[in-house]
């Protein structure tokens, strides 16, 4: 007997019928003698759904008041999946951030866990009842509700199946795994069999979308065993564990793309000490990340900065940057919503050298622009010209030989 | 300086444009130097989706899910309405039962409030911030989220303006107010100026629909004052208040209906002591509030008993009952859903004598027949066919003088 926990996202719960099936899909791990705990997204087009009704009242919502709101849409789901499976007959009981408990920061809509109570859930458990969990929110010390970040279910089930130390932590979705990149762009794309916590951190942070990061953060702290798998099929997935030798003869594991950023520059900025600082400092309290950051060479006592954010906060961080280059009395800011990410991944990197040129000169022979580059041990990211990102997507993954892969147990 | 509880139901809480008039009337009575707390149901339709979505799943779903189900739509709103009186400038905070927090029994979906905490409100109040308040939802004392059934928003204001010892309880609906009977079947209805808590307790349980009968309890018992107005106009409506010498001067004071009962008779039960307990204990035991019971002379050694209870409740009492039925070796249950209760209500009734029998003399003058009869000192209540009702409150509105009664009010 294992204690597994199974998180389906808003496309396994996207209706009735499909909450049907993941009642089925729960209750025959639970009769094969297994503990349950399963977590969940709210209905597909939900959490859009009431963001747009929020949108229509204010364009900068209070942000308590906003993960009031979208929190809903889980509270819906967990209902609906206990009350299918009383309806079948097994004992279920739902619970939200605030019963387990979940315990968070304070930082409204990005909040992070701090704490999970698991004595609630145990006793539950110990008598036989399935155990279902809202992902995505939490509350923090004060009896605020939070919620973790689009995508934030992946990293309460995980979380949760640390804090429970459960022997594997399912995540359905509505793909078979994680591929060597997006098979809509790239129809030669392969399902991995198995991928590194790293390369998954990598993957994910880059927009793959299939896991949210924070769950791999936490996933690789905790030594949680994740198993990425469809929640339409039995086929078994993409296992995300721990690195090991068969890894690292792969020079490229997977090429992944982020649309999801913006890019802003500051140009003449005067070019003292302590400018990076006073740039990014009101970014970072105003819990804006920043992802790629640039300062080119200083000409003439002025040097120019350019640095990309999350779409979402694209707005808030322009009106920021706005009032700190007036501070600064910096020459002028521009910005660009049309950016795209290409990263090549791979921990095999390591030990190889000339990837990063091979991709320069890969993107140059179609004529594509590379406006900004980053690297880190086991990836190399450029940004790009958004309108060029599939056929960037797609030359990268025939140069670097992925086109030809094809995992055994398909 | 006063503190006003405004409570606003799913009609007045049904758009975004409809939510900013709350907001600007909830704001001009916070501007006028009030402190304000809004108690809020679900946007109108919300409530209904969400059951018919649980309908999908099971006819009888399990009461705790149903309740953390249906508790979302409320939370929906005061999220909504934090949010836009936030982008109005005013500081605002919104309260889920679990917050504040309203502490209910455990009888899922018609929970009753045992007490409400006031300090986390208080702090707010002092600090000049406005408390939205999520209606109808509670949670027990096990951390079990529950409702208070339909229309319980109105009992968590007035509960909530009792704990808080609020001058006033306004409850803000899509009517005037309180009127003699409902003016979509009687053009001549007027609104009454004042009533009396028993005159509303009988005119709330027997189906006038403005305000939900705990409420009234609530407010009886505690001296709330409620007024009773409308969210679209800024007429005042109609205080419902302690008795006073006016009010019992007039013989009948309004008329009221309930189409939501269905009939339930058991013929032929063995007539031995102790029969009604055991007919009517599983049904208690169940939650089943029974209304009217009717027992008849009993015919050698044999009896029949009749009673009505909720619609809502309806397959669940039949269900009960046949079961009962045969342990008790009856001879059948017959049901008839298409019934309905008109009453005549005024605390006039206690000084004044033949006020019944001018009701029977009038349905019987239209050829309407009477099912079941209920008397109380300050009200009069049939039982008819349902497709009589109309016919029914129309003549009785004209016979008690009513059609021409005008408040000098209007």
């Amino acid at each position: 007997m294992a204690l597994v926990v199974q998180k389906y996202g808003g496309t396994s719960m996207g209706s009735i019928e499909r909450i049907r099936n993941v009642a089925q899909r729960v209750a025959k791990t639970f009769d094969e003698g297994n503990d349950v705990i399963v977590v969940v997204s709210a209905m597909s087009g939900e959490t859009n759904k009431l963001v747009a009704l929020c949108n229509e009242i204010s364009e900068l919502p209070n942000e308590r008041e906003y993960d009031v709101l979208v929190s809903t849409g889980e509270q819906v789901s967990i209902a609906l999946l206990a009350i299918t499976l009383e309806s079948m007959g097994y004992k279920a009981k739902s619970y939200c951030g605030f019963q387990i408990p979940i315990i968070t920061d304070s930082a409204c809509a990005k909040a992070r866990i701090e704490e999970i109570g698991d004595q609630n859930i145990r006793a539950d458990l110990k008598e036989r009842t399935i155990v279902v969990v809202a992902g995505f929110q939490g509350i923090d010390r004060k009896g605020n509700i939070t919620t973790l970040g689009r995508g934030g279910s992946d990293t309460s089930a995980v979380a949760v199946a640390a804090a429970l130390k459960a022997d594997v932590c399912e995540i359905y979705t509505d793909v078979d795994g994680i591929y060597t990149t997006d098979p809509r762009i790239v129809p030669e794309a392969s399902k991995m069999e198995k991928i590194s916590y790293d390369e998954m951190l990598e993957m994910a942070s880059l927009g793959s979308k299939v896991l949210q990061i924070r769950s791999v953060e936490f996933a690789k702290k905790y030594g949680v065993v994740v198993h990425v798998r469809s929640s339409f099929n039995d086929n078994s997935g993409t296992l995300v564990t721990k690195e090991d030798a068969d890894m690292e003869t792969v020079l490229v594991s997977g090429i992944s793309f982020n649309k999801d950023e913006a890019k802003i520059s500051v140009v003449r900025v005067p070019d003292k000490p302590g400018i990076a600082s006073k740039l990014f400092l009101p970014l970072s309290e105003a819990n804006i990340s920043v992802d790629m950051i640039i300062q080119n060479l200083s000409h003439e006592g002025f040097t120019d900065v350019t640095f990309t954010v999350p779409k979402g906060d694209f707005k808030k961080a322009l009106k920021i940057v706005n009032e700190t280059a007036g501070e600064m009395e910096a020459g002028k800011v521009i910005s660009d919503e049309n950016i795209s990410k290409v990263s090549i991944i791979g921990v095999g990197m390591r030990s190889h050298s000339g990837i990063a040129s091979k991709m320069f000169e890969t993107l140059s022979k179609e004529g594509i622009n590379i406006q900004m580059i980053s690297t880190s041990e086991i990836k190399v990211s450029c940004v790009i010209d958004a309108k060029y990102t599939e056929l960037a997507i797609r030359v990268l993954h025939a140069a670097f030989g992925l086109d030809s892969k094809q995992v055994a147990a398909e």
